[in-house]
């Protein structure tokens, strides 16, 4: 082998495997019971509707020769236009010029980080945060700070003591959290567009999961939010990524970014350099499948999903020792569980693999300083409820074992 | 509208808008012949084969439901099987591990500039280049130097001089080069490996247009010949991109990188925080229609674009005046035309598209620093032979007029 060290960009040191896609590779062992990955339920795929989209799009050779050749940086317009319409839904009134198509929303991510992080730039986000955000922005070699939300008290002109630099902005998931399952409340969304707007900082505001929400009332976005006092999205500096890998399939690779149009013009500019354009074909099966049974596909999705979180709160209830604790979420796919301080998420993995042949990603993957050892993250999408309560029943023992080997 | 100026990364100074890309409008005016997109005609995509590598996948519903999930980022296994098998018809032995699968070989130069490009190192490229690897690079930040090859006389301690630090890599096509369509012979590829050896270079080796070969005799690959002299690919300096948007279709956005198994794991990586994976679909689809018809359908294109690039150079000394030049490519898609050097290929275009209605690309924007105003590329892949004709004859007089009214 050639040794490639002196080669390498100083990035190349940020870059370190994945827990979770690497943890994946378990779901092959069928005796394993894997809380792991926050995937969808493939069971649960529209898979008519998209039989039905790639038939009429295929059977038409005009139509099939146009979404099988090179397309526009920007996206397909039709499903801009669908997107335009149905961020009404959510309160954001926009046209398709403030939507960029992406490869699901981990390239929006890529793509912001890429447009705003300068080398030694800082970044706020959540500690705990989504795994793969910071994965994204750490290829533009940032320092990380905390962003202000429930559990920290830090002001903005803390972010410029000492003569610091302006952080470049702010991430966040407010809703149903990855990896923690929180939700910001609507006074918790204004705190932090107060602090936004003190620091003229741009917010980045990941709404992956947002169609899953299985009880409580819906709270706006904070884009929706910002519009509201600026007078318009255009006037705001909050950057909205959305997905459909969660409403019908993550395989086709499609997502979105709404956003100011100076913003999407500079993005358009990533994305052709990046990569040309999202697959035109998936594009136009997305808008198909979209603009016909998105209501109905995600109206049959939350109640599975909601029965299966039921069940992981309850075997939680039933088998996990005292001083364990857990979050309660109102959607999305994770339950985040704080272990008592003397275990450690990442050792208790390898045995809980070994032992109870139960799966979850440790907590420190989390956090862009690796603290958090004592937290996992448990996603109850994939499992039937039956076996999310043998599976916790399993690790609850586990837990119990480790705490007595430990007293 | 909020400014965003103070928001952006030091590299969006770096990002402007692709001439080639804002062209693509211009196929939408039917009075226009259009020579300005590299593009494969639609009409020869390979459609049967497509539908009914789709209607294999989709109705199994095991194979749909894993084709439309998640999958791993380095691609589908049996995929990168394939190529590693289609890689010997290049001379080229290696394992399914020395492959990384790409949206496309855009998303490839990407990667590659990614992991190798920090802000103010030194890349090498042809002057002229291919203008979207100049778009992914820049996003690093580089300077650009000009890479050894047929115009120019540099040596390897020429780049050392004066104590500036190494290069990272070169870029380069070496078969039917966009723009220039224009191929290194065996001696000169053999050259180039002798200074990238004399200065540890890696090389980068664009393939894109390797099954469009019309006349003339294969040539191996630069990773070929430098896998024959290191004893394998694990020791040489070579990435290779390919790609199917060429071959099969490009709204799949199917491509590959081959490179040492040292680099791949770091591509991995990138893949992983860029997007995660390419479309799983699109990979299986791409894998279904590679195995079975690729030999017959690029049989099947070659004569056709071969009696394009004939119609196109025919007409060229059928029409054009003394003092304009052109190449004479021996496949791929592209003839690259020198103006008399009082000609602006821009300002060309602007009377080409408003008085002949006849479109092709400058040649500025494939050089690092924007010279070759007088350059001009026309692409033959896209019209039939006599529309060919027909616009040649166009642009033919309108090149007259233009000298006549300068004279």
């Amino acid at each position: 082998m050639s040794d490639w060290s002196e080669h390498y960009a100083a990035r190349e040191t940020r870059m370190r495997a994945s827990e979770v896609r690497e943890l994946l590779k378990l779901l092959d062992q069928p005796d394993i019971i894997s809380f792991a990955g926050g995937i969808p339920d493939a069971k649960l795929f529209p898979r008519q509707a998209l039989v039905d989209a790639y038939d009429r799009v295929l059977k038409d050779p005009d139509r099939a020769g146009a979404a099988l050749q090179y397309s526009v940086s920007e996206g397909y317009l039709p499903l801009r236009q669908f997107l335009a319409g149905d961020m009404q839904r959510l309160g954001v009134s926009c046209d398709p010029d403030n939507i960029l198509i992406t490869n699901g929303s981990q390239q929006a991510l890529d793509f912001l980080g890429k447009l705003f992080i300068g080398s030694h730039d800082t970044i706020l986000v959540g500690y705990p945060t989504f795994l793969g955000a910071l994965q994204a922005f750490n290829a533009y070699e940032p320092h990380f700070d905390v962003l202000p939300g429930p559990g920290n008290n830090r002001t903005a002109a803390s972010y410029l003591a000492d003569g610091r630099r302006k952080p470049k902005f702010g991430y966040c998931m407010p809703e149903f959290q990855n990896p923690t399952g929180l939700t910001l409340d609507r006074a918790e969304r204004e705190r932090l567009l107060d602090f936004a707007e003190a620091l003229n900082l741009p917010l980045i505001e990941d709404g992956a999961y947002e169609r899953l929400r299985y009880d409580g009332a819906p709270v706006p976005p904070l884009l929706a939010l910002a519009a509201a006092r600026a007078g318009g999205i255009d006037k705001t500096k909050v950057l909205y990524c959305g997905t459909f890998s969660k409403s019908i399939v993550p395989g086709l690779r499609v997502g979105w970014i709404v956003a100011p149009k100076p913003v999407i013009e500079k993005l358009v500019l990533i994305k052709q350099a990046s990569d040309l354009h999202t697959s035109g074909i998936n594009q136009i099966v997305v808008h198909e499948v979209a603009s016909t049974v998105i209501e109905s596909q995600t109206a049959s999705l939350r109640p599975v999903y909601q029965a299966r979180r039921d069940a992981m709160l309850q075997a939680l209830r039933d088998h996990m020792p005292h001083g364990v604790e857990w979050t309660r979420p109102e959607g999305g796919m994770f339950v985040w569980v704080t272990l008592p301080a003397a275990i450690d998420g990442a050792e208790l993995l390898g045995r809980a693999v070994a032992e109870a042949r139960v799966a979850f990603v440790p907590g420190a993957g989390f956090y862009p300083d690796r603290t958090g050892e004592n937290h996992i993250r448990l996603s109850f999408s994939l499992n039937e409820p039956a076996k999310i309560a043998d599976g916790i029943k399993r690790l609850g023992n586990l837990i119990k074992t480790v705490l007595a080997e430990a007293a």
